[in-house]
């Protein structure tokens, strides 16, 4: 199979996201020096823009492009770049795509304010566009993410983790802003609740394979790059599906071990110890089924779709998720 | 005149209060253990609830306290709750209200992600409720408390302030959410624009007063209790109006002088000269005689309203905000 580029994916709607550009830059402009400052230097750092391409697509399968629905695209990126600040200053991270991060350059007084700004002003064009549809929507997605994340970290302290948790957490902290685009695009565009749930349950999936797919790279993939290493959420005691299915199908005492070797997850040889362990216990293979079966779910739910050049895009954008190196 | 304590001013809406404390702690209940029991950590910090009394004294004067009251003062009090937990999160904060901060016992992360969670638990309260008055407000509040505070932090790296930038700082960081909350309390309990407007005014101003008289408290008050020192602003090199007031009338080289004291305001030495100059200055009087204009105002405004108990206890509460000595 043949993985497209994000650039070739998007395609369809290459004039279409140009405009969600221009409007997003728009939107960030601010008459306080400090906040235009780092709003420029944010629109610099690029991104891969999937939120927005979503939204677009979504709302091309399900009728069309509306103005609402560059709203919405705005909004949702808007949101994910307030919590990519955010976790970069509770991830104390140095680096954001290849450059610094805000709280490194302007401190985490400010990327903390930052983030605060970026996300009540995503809001007020909501508000200011009579969006309700999308504030029901978009609220109960930013709670659900902050809780997921909580929950994460509740669950790390303790190196406690089931199959159960683990997708309430992944399905609350990742899946549930790409459940949010597609849920956003589709009300732009239409008022059929078969479609609707059709794009819920696509972005949900996508979510959920992205993130099952993101935690394999933890013990497969190449250097990251500007990301992270490989074995960097062993380091932070993250517990993810290829080890939790591992765990699973050994003694008491191997569990203890492995734990051991965790908690201690500072020294390298510990942590390729637990990558070892979770490769010889098919922990890895048992992820990538699982991301594959969710990617299929996805790609089921926009069947309903009458064929087209979006819906294909849609389509191969699961399939980019599932086959990314990094 | 006899200033009554905050128990006293809120008596006409004992009852009412009860049952907003108790729909605050009700709503406050997470399924996530970690959100659980951060939010039981927060109530038991107390707090002196100014929000939600202004938004329920304000409904009263308007026509009534309703079920969409209730809501705006839960509403507000989530909103305020989560910005303290930011901002001791981005003053590296030790201690809040004589308790441990959300941060120094939760660490950093899991206050930024609480400080998201509460925010947005906020704003689907009203969106359920459909509210959108209260979040057209609210959300573009949210944005101006962010942004006063992103201006406040551009200026104070560069020791450069004026009177007109100083208010524009206090209007949005501060007296926007006091106003905030008196617009949605009046906007819960009448449609007259009139009645709606006035409370605004009396919102924003109250606010400016509030934070005149707590810039002031930096060179006059008491070792505030559970709170920061005399001079602490000067420490962080928060110019505010008393010290804009004396340096406004004085010579070019003593302007220089100073801003050099305040750079080096890490020696107490300094910190007390620069308090000395303000005192000599009569920065202090002109502060004070400033926030006074704006108590007036504040109490001007609802002469509106017809005598009440209600009415009283906003103009106590006037009193009770520029004569606090912490």
């Amino acid at each position: 199979m043949i993985t497209s580029s994000l650039t070739e994916i998007s395609h369809p709607i290459k004039n279409e996201f140009e405009d969600f550009s221009a409007r997003f830059k728009h939107a960030m402009k601010s008459n306080v020096g400090l906040v235009d400052l780092i709003a420029r230097y944010i629109i610099r750092q690029k991104g891969k823009k999937i939120r927005p391409i979503l939204v677009l697509l979504s709302a091309e399968v399900c009728g069309g492009i509306s103005e609402r629905t560059y709203r919405g695209a705005v909004l949702v990126e808007f949101l994910h770049t307030a919590t990519l600040i955010h976790d970069d200053v509770v991830d104390n991270a140095e680096k954001r795509r290849g450059l610094w991060s805000v709280n490194a350059l302007f401190k985490n007084k400010a990327a903390v304010l930052m983030g605060d700004y970026l996300l009540s002003r995503g809001l007020t064009l909501a508000v200011n566009g009579k969006d309700y549809d999308f504030l029901g929507v978009i609220t109960n997605t930013v709670k659900r993410m902050a809780e997921g994340e909580l929950l994460q970290i509740q669950k790390t302290r303790k190196l406690d983790m089931d199959e159960q948790t683990y997708f309430k957490i992944i399905k609350d902290k990742t899946a549930s802003l790409l459940e949010t685009c597609c849920q956003i695009g589709a009300l732009s565009s239409s008022d059929n609740p078969e479609y609707i749930e059709a794009m819920r349950v696509y972005g949900e999936s996508l979510g959920i394979a992205f993130q099952i797919k993101d935690d394999t790279l933890d013990y497969d993939g190449n250097y990251k790059l500007f990301g992270k290493k490989i074995g960097a959420d062993i380091k932070e005691k993250k517990i993810t599906l290829p080890l939790i299915y591992s765990l699973g199908n050994v003694s008491k005492d191997e569990v203890r071990e492995i734990k051991r070797l965790i908690r201690n997850g500072k020294e390298q040889k510990n942590v390729e110890r637990v990558i070892d362990f979770v490769k010889t216990h098919d922990g890895l293979n048992y992820a990538l089924d699982t991301a594959s079966q969710y990617a299929q779910k996805a790609k089921s739910a926009i069947k309903i779709f009458s064929e087209s050049q979006s819906r294909l895009a849609l389509e191969s954008l699961v399939d980019f998720v599932i086959n990314r190196k990094n």
